[in-house]
């Protein structure tokens, strides 16, 4: 096995990613395997600024479409940087959101036009898609309220629930439309058990 | 006459844009009419920040395709708060540099494919395309030398005379394949006559 494998982590706000993330490192590294981990939107010292200015609570008049688009700059960057070296170096590429996020929180969320979001993605990730993404499916009211008490919330988080709503629902669209790569995973259920059917997933994958 | 008018100026760095919208701004205003002044990238706060992230030297490691986006999301932002309304509301819009320079600088200069420009900048400026684009027509040996003597460079302005040259060639062509928009305006003279050139175009289009 010469390319290595890339790999995203999708769900609202809350639904337990980073947990799970952690878990499959220490997976695939038991199993010898180089991981790289990395997390949207960022991922490189110039998509971190982007990052930054798309998450500033005070950036309020932003509007949906200059959202997608900034999210979709800093993807170009961050698989021109880091995920498509990666891979083609034989590493497997773990990442906390991708463009299903777009779909789910642009498109979802916000209402900008799926076809948009779709065109403007494919130009920035230039045939970078994932071979396999794990959706942490868990109702948005019980993932929204775990996270904000942990954390402070940023722009995006501190949207009401009813949008946190939408998104959920673009998340269960998009796993209907593309169930070959997109895995459902009850986030209910306990962290070792969640852990242990993503690993599943991967092991079919060798 | 109800709707604005939305007027742009393109040309490589130098090339005396700056001096010609002041004088055009002038024109308009001893007409009665309302003008507001905008630029690219920038014409609103969040652009500004985006503008800050394409222009910053240190960032040397921002893609072309990158680049692209960043600045269809910067000029997403533009059109939304700031050209569409104005010129809805009746308003003269001017704007340093606007999607043709997409074409020139990430296209010509950078060798970004032509049609992704055009994908991503249609879905950023939603329609809004200008009434009237004036291109200043300048050797770049000239223009570059000119500009860099009198300030000091940023990101772009640094690249190569060759880039420049290829910036130059992109608006030929662009001024070739829009001739009814585009206004290719001899930039080698006066400063009087060039306005005046310009006065009587927009004269022609009231």
């Amino acid at each position: 096995m010469k390319k290595g494998l890339f790999i995203t982590f999708e769900g609202t706000d809350g639904s337990g990613k980073t947990t799970q993330i952690k878990l499959l490192e220490e997976y695939m590294s038991t199993k010898g395997r180089e991981v790289v981990l990395s997390r949207e939107p960022g991922g490189t010292r110039v998509s971190e600024i982007i990052r930054d200015i798309i998450l500033e609570p005070e950036n309020k008049e932003i509007v949906p479409l200059t959202e997608m688009i900034l999210y979709a700059a800093s993807r170009a960057q961050h698989v021109a940087e880091v995920i498509e070296p990666a891979v083609n170096n034989g590493k497997i590429v773990i990442c906390d959101r991708y463009v299903d996020s777009s779909y789910a929180y642009q498109g979802g969320g916000r209402g900008v036009d799926l076809k948009i979001i779709a065109d403007v993605n494919r130009i920035a990730i230039n045939g970078t898609v994932p071979d396999i993404t794990f959706f942490l499916d868990i109702d948005p009211e019980i993932s929204i309220r775990r996270r904000i008490n942990s954390t402070g919330a940023d722009r995006i988080e501190q949207e009401k629930l009813d949008f946190h709503r939408r998104v959920y629902d673009g998340y269960k669209k998009l796993s209907i439309l593309y169930p070959d790569r997109i895995k459902t995973i009850d986030a209910t259920k306990s962290v070792e058990e969640i852990s242990s059917q993503i690993n599943e997933y991967i092991d079919e994958l060798f």
